[in-house]
């Protein structure tokens, strides 16, 4: 007795010598790389006079050549041992790219982490336009130009405060009481923008499509504008996606034409933070999703909701996985996720 | 002395069974943050019309507003127990972002897990203006127009196929005899172009100067365009810096002005494909290069040199990391910085 205790006492140091304590990630791979998209040629476009130096003579390069367009990235983190039965894809939502899910804006480890650390192997994509997924040349490739979200359009969008409550000096700005977003350090929040078209939604809803068929079957968690993709891509791949996580999307399919048929196997659930009824914008949003769940539900799917403050968790914004809590909010979706069976 | 062996081979055991194999990456924390940048506000533009659905009628958005512009990304993967005393940080060169260093065209793993698994806690940034650094309004807040790579330029200018090698049809390409980069996977590669600007020169050596200060004591290994901005942040932060692995840089400080005293303290490593006489803009690189490291040596610094044809190791393109034999070259890199001290 007194041996097989000291054997264990010896196996619980060397282990921890070896660097295995159950704290540490057990991690098998790393790695990225582009999905889909097209090969796309110009021509006939004249020299372009490019200034390299501020002063200096301009110099002359043709812009004519075959390119790359329109792929999605998808970075991956790959568990030894991963306690879900699939991966996580973590998709982004509008004007925004994977860093949504990589990081929190006071610098502190985001969803990516917690979700590797409850035991999901984890997929952080950018869409087509977007980050690492790179953008093309317009009007040639892209049809549109494109928009740049400015500070006070997220200030009050992403319900951190109210309509008009934004003011450039970060300390004039009066956030919604008891918002969860650390508000602080919201500058460095906008730091995460990045430029978007109006035009690409095809080619975008094409990459995530391609995404599913190569990576999945996986579970799907998506925030905002990219609900509409993960919606669709879960019709076209039903097999493929074993579930859908929607954190506070914008936006779905018409579900007045939507098949319901097709996705009914696949168990969704709709996450909400606080303050929708405070936000005519936001209430319209919510009702076309309350709607697009109950005809899912109609039809023998499984769709299920949490709004926090019903549930007593309260003073959430549009970007959850950003606010002081959002680690308890992952741990609802992560509960929910294991309720379906998904975890081992 | 059984009983030892026994506890010994109990111990291998229970620790295969905790997922510890010495295979996988014992992992503490993924995370990633914006460095630098600054906060502008555009005021006065008219409002601009875009369009969201081709033939539908556009709609008006107002594009002042507060913005912030010109940080840097940084994504990291901290190991629990790194081999290697510092850090290491991945600088990409122009018209690319930090995937050079995640994966290699034919979708295997890149450097950045290569150099986890020889024990080093790896960043991996995009420099400003690409990828998810994000890029800004021009000509207001960038002082000039985008360019894009077309693969021609990439083909030839990395040095997988000579001058005119390239053709629209990847099978009527004719790669330099032995190259060593996975040919066929080359409009793979592609895809990882990203816009770049002429420029931002001087912002992005400000977020590159500010990402050191915050994060080293470190490494630097650094491609191409981004050598120019590691050699200054280097004599900007000698003390921070504790190598620099300059592989295939294109730019350097001038070598006839520039402070080596600064920087003697800080061991150099140039690193060099093969080919390069082939193609005169690539010797005169080599040559100013060469005059840099020189002057490094002159001043008592370390200018170490490797130039792989001339170890036997042939082949090599511009993209070293993309290359078939790359984890050959990243292993002489390891060895190097080995004996620098610099792994534990």
């Amino acid at each position: 007795m007194a041996i097989n205790f000291k054997l264990a006492i010896a196996v619980v140091c060397l282990a921890a010598l070896l660097g295995c304590s159950t704290s540490n990630l057990q991690v098998a791979e790393v790695g990225s790389y582009h999905v889909g998209g097209r090969a796309v040629t110009l021509s006939g476009l004249p020299e372009k006079e490019l200034l390299f130096t501020p002063g200096a003579p301009p110099l002359k390069l043709n812009p004519n050549g075959d390119f790359e367009v329109e792929a999605l990235y998808t970075r991956y983190t790959l568990l030894a041992n991963p306690k879900s039965r699939y991966p996580l894809l973590l998709w982004h939502g509008g004007g925004l790219s994977g860093v949504t899910w990589e990081t929190k804006p006071d610098g502190a480890p985001g969803w990516e982490n917690y979700f590797l650390r409850a035991g999901y192997s984890v997929y952080v994509s950018d869409a087509v336009e977007r980050g690492r997924a790179s953008w093309a040349r317009y009007p040639e490739i892209f049809k549109s130009e494109p928009f740049f979200r400015p500070k006070k359009e997220a200030w009050e969008l992403f319900r951190i405060g109210d309509t008009d409550s934004y003011n450039t000096a970060p300390a004039q700005r009066t956030a919604l009481p008891g918002t969860q977003f650390p508000v602080a350090a919201f500058d460095q929040f906008a730091k995460q923008s990045i430029p978007r078209w109006g035009t690409n939604d095809p080619a975008t809803q094409a990459a995530y499509d391609a995404y599913v068929d190569k990576v999945c079957p996986c579970v799907i968690v998506v925030h905002s504008q990219g609900g509409n993709f993960a919606f669709n891509s879960a019709s076209k791949y039903p097999d493929k996606v074993r579930a859908l996580v929607a954190v506070e999307t914008s936006g779905s399919p018409n579900p007045d034409t939507f098949d319901f048929a097709r996705v009914k196997g696949v168990p969704m659930l709709w996450v909400w933070g606080d303050n929708l009824g405070k936000f005519p914008f936001w209430g319209r949003i919510a009702a076309q999703q309350e709607k697009f769940r109950g005809n899912l539900i109609a039809a023998g799917g499984i769709g299920d909701r949490i709004v926090l403050p019903d549930v007593g968790i309260k003073g959430n914004t549009h970007m959850l996985m950003m606010d002081r809590n959002s680690d308890q909010v992952a741990g609802l979706i992560d509960q929910w996720l294991a309720k379906q069976g998904l975890k081992k």
